[in-house]
């Protein structure tokens, strides 16, 4: 018998007791043994639960408790979160998370940690929700160096873009809409500013380039700028608008941003919808794969952490093993933001004559609409974008292209 | 330092030593030790390789070196593959492959023998070459219950649907085109006829529901039949034809086929072109999560290969952890065929009056063409299919829809 204990009763964390339970004889095929839920730890009480008898509302209860050999934490935020996580794996309790603020934050120091104690920190469900990602990079994909990641990492704003370009709605109106839905939460800001997906960059960074970037150092850009003309204007001229994760490496540094793209067509991005989160990685060896899925979500984010504690249980993945692992990026680690370069959308209120006068051959395509001229560029740095339109243009919007 | 051998030196195997070459350091830095290829066992000599002085030609030096801790088995052909891979379990050593053919048929008896001397039998590669989608199941979704499972499973024949659907190309044409572009093999039929993919549907039986069925009593199709009206008819009906191995479970019972299918534009595996490979699950938790890319070539496969090797090198996945592990199916866990219902597509030298006439309610969608009527029917079963046209109408082509 193995005792799990659950930091977090919550919609992750009754998801997770819920597959604990629903499918405990699976898991018990595959584990080779019981895996029960000990405690679960929340402020709240939870009378007509079926496991009200196990909620505490006394951390040190579980972690002083040597029985409990492993730890999923589903608090959410950052404290208690990780002082809470730090203590566990101090007690030589492996801890999993759905946690992204935490990993994205202190997931460095959580894993050499966890090494030192030889115990397991590991984080599947803080990218992609239920999809199989990170694990996919740091086992199946280990003997590749990758090369660039791009990911549609937040299923909240992917649902107002598809709402978006759909139904022809404002940003507004499909914001109000997704909160109806759930979606989206009454402080929609985490999501719609882009700074959900700049954690999950953070920790693609890391498990791809063995680098943690902190979010912090990501330059992030939010979706609430796009308007209708935008979406428009971008399936005119063959794409489709995703907010986008992008991290490579130029010249051994990293260069990872989080903003509003345009997806040309033929990449399988531009057709993932709605909620659904999408994975694309290119590896020197195998190309490139994509991984698809629900992002979000009760049981599917469950699914994620019981995959995470069915490995744990295991007795995989402790020991020596330096699975995941990375390294804080220092400032030499990360590329000037200014040099980033790539293609550009630009909507400007001018003639089509002024525009081809200012960008000259910079111009891929144009569109010339009544009130707008939309352009496609070729690939341009930051400062050059900068400054190929400055105080020549009126610019309506600006977006990068993938 | 851990020595490795491989068996076959064609194309996954020399990409195998080229992965393990050129990502040394790399590769290194995740198993903590260097791994070393001592011997490559082919029939033929390579005097211009890097590798020349490693080449053997005799099993028995390889079988019965100690040092050699990992074997990478890449022959193909179920002999004398299936017999080295034996040996050498029995020797202690553990086993990858890219070898669907030995998988699909021994695998169950496989992975007894390497779990009785507490090695690893891997095969990461042999489904979906390069993507990561065996893994994904047995671990990353090891909480879930999985229902279904829907692959695009082999490059050859998307390529060939693909082009038919693009230029409008035959059957003949397209595979000839195939051809030249070393897509497809001078002798095509493992590929066009649907034996390649059925060996993969089984492989997934096995490790979605634990059973692995004989790809003798998978239910196995061609693509070779399928004519360009067949596709126009498609397209205009809202679908792509795509060679789909599917398996479920109804009643406790597995229903595997491979086949010809309409998939409509909606899912996702609708939109995957040319030589690449898509596989789609269905789990009780995670929900929906789709695996795209590389199905086959040199490095992607290969890319797979080293990913198992370099699992087993961690020393994760030997001793007694049953992991990845199946049954052989008995005749009692699959359902009888003729149970098996969806929806169907058929065209008819017939009038619409006629058609509508003779399918009555079971008509879901027609379309109207000079020279025939395409339809897309109702769910009926495999018996009640045959039975509702069988006297009644000139069938020009018939096909199952996903």
């Amino acid at each position: 018998m193995i005792k799990v204990a659950l930091l977090g009763f919550g919609v992750v964390g009754s998801g997770c007791a819920e597959v604990l339970t629903q499918n405990k004889d699976l898991i018990k095929g595959k584990v080779g043994d019981d895996l029960e839920i000990k405690y679960i730890l929340d402020l709240r009480d939870f009378p007509d639960s079926p496991f009200a008898q196990r909620v505490v509302h006394d951390f040190n209860v579980i972690v002083n408790d040597p029985e409990v050999a492993i730890v999923a934490e589903m608090m959410g935020g950052s404290h208690p979160a990780y002082e809470f996580t730090k203590a566990c794996l101090e007690a030589g309790k492996s801890v999993v998370t759905s946690n992204k603020e935490v990993v994205a934050n202190f997931g460095t120091e959580l894993l050499a940690l966890a090494e030192k104690h030889g115990v397991s920190y590991l984080f599947e469900a803080s990218v992609g929700g239920g999809i199989p990602v990170l694990r996919s990079i740091y086992v199946d994909l280990a003997s590749n160096r990758i090369s660039e990641v791009n990911g549609i990492l937040n299923g909240t704003t992917n649902y107002i873009l598809t709402s978006m370009k759909q139904s022809g709605a404002s940003f507004g109106d499909a914001l109000k809409k997704a909160q109806e839905l759930g979606y989206a939460e009454a402080n929609p800001a985490a999501d719609v500013e882009g700074l959900d997906a700049a954690r999950k960059t953070a920790i693609l960074c890391g498990l791809c380039f063995g680098k943690l970037v902190s979010p912090a150092d990501i330059h992030t850009e939010g979706i609430t700028a796009i308007t209708g003309e935008d979406v428009a204007a971008a399936a005119e001229l063959g794409y489709a608008i995703k907010l986008i994760g992008h991290a490579d490496t130029k010249e051994g540094k990293i260069q990872a941003l989080v903003s509003p793209r345009l997806v040309p067509l033929c990449n399988p991005l531009s057709g993932i919808s709605d909620v659904f989160n999408g994975v694309l990685l290119k590896g020197d060896m195998v190309g490139e794969v994509m991984f698809y899925g629900p992002g979000a979500g009760k049981l599917p984010t469950a699914s994620a952490v019981v995959g995470d504690i069915i490995d744990v249980a295991h007795g995989v993945v402790g020991g020596t093993v330096k699975r995941p692992y990375f390294e804080n990026a220092t400032a030499e680690d990360v590329a000037d933001f200014g040099d980033y370069a790539c293609a550009r959308y630009f909507r400007f209120a001018n003639t089509p004559d002024e525009v081809t006068e200012a960008l000259g051959e910079q111009v891929q395509q144009i569109v010339t609409k009544s009130g707008y001229v939309a352009v496609i560029t070729k690939a341009m740095s930051e400062r050059k974008a900068v400054a190929s339109v400055a105080d020549k243009l009126c610019v309506l919007s600006c977006m990068r292209v993938l």
